[in-house]
């Protein structure tokens, strides 16, 4: 276990070297231009009455989700796993919604624990999942705040809005050891889609049952506190339609090229540090596959190299380039890959990188604990 | 930091329990179709000229090589990444070979030091690689084997078989602090094909250009200790190709639903539990997604339930199965993914289970530890 820790406490050595002398491949972060990034969503956030609630899966690096604190406009952090929900608690992050639904005897328990230290959220879609939610706080004596998810197109989780909805609520609203807090939308069908104003529109759509729900719930007397939902790619719709209150927006901390597609005014900030490790006539292959840049949405780009076209990119530790510059071996690269969120899960650190040098090294506390 | 470690230490407590308990997504293997395969495939060897050198990428954990090396007819591991040769020394394995280019400063100096404990040898396929080692090894005073790879119709690394191989073997031989060792050749191109006679007579094709090669040299006096090549769906043949010497299967160990495809003879071992965590008419959702179970080679499978579908399976931490079983809330299952590779590659432990319960927790020391 010895070499698993020297290597972990290793990675500061770098601090302060260029970027071209780490070993490869290793993720990297351009510091300024995630800073760039962080500012300019917090500063669409001034003035609003939508608070952000960044979704902490895109990089799961308490260092970065600092820095989103630290910018303002930051209610508390969304996760899709409990495991991120208990990292973030251990560096003292509190206000925390768990946008996903929480089932199996350990993880209640490990749920219960936390509700313990912070204000930790739930969604909820179930009856059944109410009850052992209540029956769990109960016995732990603590406070859960749940939202009922409602499913606004995705066909994922979520009850549709309206009536199953409200029920849902009414029983939230009435079992012990809860405390409903409002409604979790997300329009993950949406956020891909190219053309801007049709997703614009077909996300103030999208939103409509949540509202309607709302409104119905507040009726009876049951006080929605806030409507959770939005992205990097609908921020700028879901901020802005009355009666959505936080918007869980993550890729724009890192971005990725398919991202940048989608959401230009964000500067593609992640990046994997590569080498070229073979060379023939034509063909450059370089040291990272699929184990260290996903293909989620196709293949990795080379920064600063647009035209240059990775074709098939199905190895795990290598990527072939055909059709290559005249690199040598040894050449460092950076790729920028299609999805951020699963590529980061794959490291253990980002190297922060500001006018070509190391600054400082994040570890990525979350990459790996999936539960 | 005392949140991972503790997470780490903890899983040990699960020991002894039924599966279902677990906390999910988890990785699972069953420790007696994973032992039944190692046994095969040592079973295989006996009698042959041909040794084992099994792949360690496949599941990056030492406890599993352990077995492997214990099972007989296995000359040494082979290795994608220094850093998965760094942990197989530091559990005290030695002969390791890294089929791959070793590239840029700080991996040379992290060869040479491991070089100077175990016998390590990698590949070469560029004379400036063979200057670089050659130069590191000497200041380090140590002797770096070294196999020329040929390109046997991959299209990755490797020069061609014939002049330009014989050419780098020369000139292997004649630098100081090297050893030729021999020649890598992968027929990476040819594992996947479906039909088993149509793989055979590929791969039999194939591997002539190495085998030329090796006359070649041998007929001028420059001895070639090894052929090293060969995969899980192709060990029969290249087992009993004359002359070639080390079989680089891996996946036979932990096995996928793909690989299940082209060497049925050896038992699928490896899953990840999971639980539906959401359902509605027709409708289940898991929790485990793209960030548990990679789709390299498609959606994972329902263990025992093959003709339940998972249409698409894009999301990081949910898989949608439309057309759902009657399963409810909380349901434990087991998804097979397509690869067992980079699935194993994203988790900490596997489980190891018989008859239904945990038996052992092994770390996966390696993953995540991609250079």
């Amino acid at each position: 276990m010895s070499v698993a820790h020297s290597a972990t406490d290793d990675v500061r050595r770098w601090v302060g070297l260029p970027i071209t002398e780490l070993d490869t491949p290793v993720l990297l972060l351009d510091g300024e231009a995630s800073q760039r990034n962080i500012r300019r969503m917090a500063g669409f956030f001034h003035g609003k009455k939508a608070r952000l609630r960044p979704h902490f899966k895109n990089h799961k690096c308490p260092a970065l989700a600092r820095r989103q604190w630290e910018a303002g406009s930051v209610v508390g952090f969304t996760c899709a796993k409990l495991g991120e929900a208990e990292v973030l608690a251990a560096h003292g992050f509190d206000n925390l919604l768990l946008a996903n639904q929480v089932v199996g005897r350990e993880k209640l328990a490990r749920l219960v624990r936390l509700a313990t230290r912070i204000d930790i959220r739930v969604a909820v879609d179930h009856a059944e999942q109410l009850a052992w939610l209540s029956q769990a706080a109960t016995e732990a004596r603590v406070t859960l705040g749940v939202l009922v998810e409602v499913d606004i197109g995705m066909g994922r989780c979520g009850v549709p809005p309206g009536q199953p909805a409200i029920e849902l609520a009414r029983q939230a609203v009435a079992l012990p050891g809860l405390r409903f807090v409002g409604l979790q939308a997300y329009e993950g069908h949406l956020v891909y889609a190219d053309d801007p104003e049709e997703r614009r529109r077909r996300t103030v759509e999208a939103f409509q049952g949540a509202l309607q729900t709302r409104r119905a719930l507040e009726q009876e007397g049951i006080p929605v506190e806030v409507i959770s939902g939005g992205s990097s790619s609908t921020y700028q719709t879901t901020g802005s339609i009355d009666g959505v209150d936080e918007i869980q927006a993550g890729s724009y901390a890192t971005m990725d090229w398919r991202y940048a597609q989608l959401a230009p005014e964000f500067e593609v900030a992640l990046s994997v540090l590569t080498r070229v490790i073979s060379r023939s006539a034509g063909r450059a292959v370089l040291d990272v596959g699929l184990k260290g840049a996903t293909a989620d949405f196709g293949p990795p780009r080379i920064k600063g190299n647009p035209d240059v076209e990775i074709p098939r990119f199905l190895s795990e530790e290598h990527c072939v380039v055909h059709r290559a510059p005249e690199w040598p071996i040894g050449q460092p690269l950076e790729l920028i890959p299609s999805h951020c969120c699963t590529t980061c899960n794959l490291y253990r650190h980002m190297f922060v990188h500001e006018g070509g040098r190391v600054v400082d090294v994040w570890p990525i506390e979350a990459s790996g604990r999936l539960t």
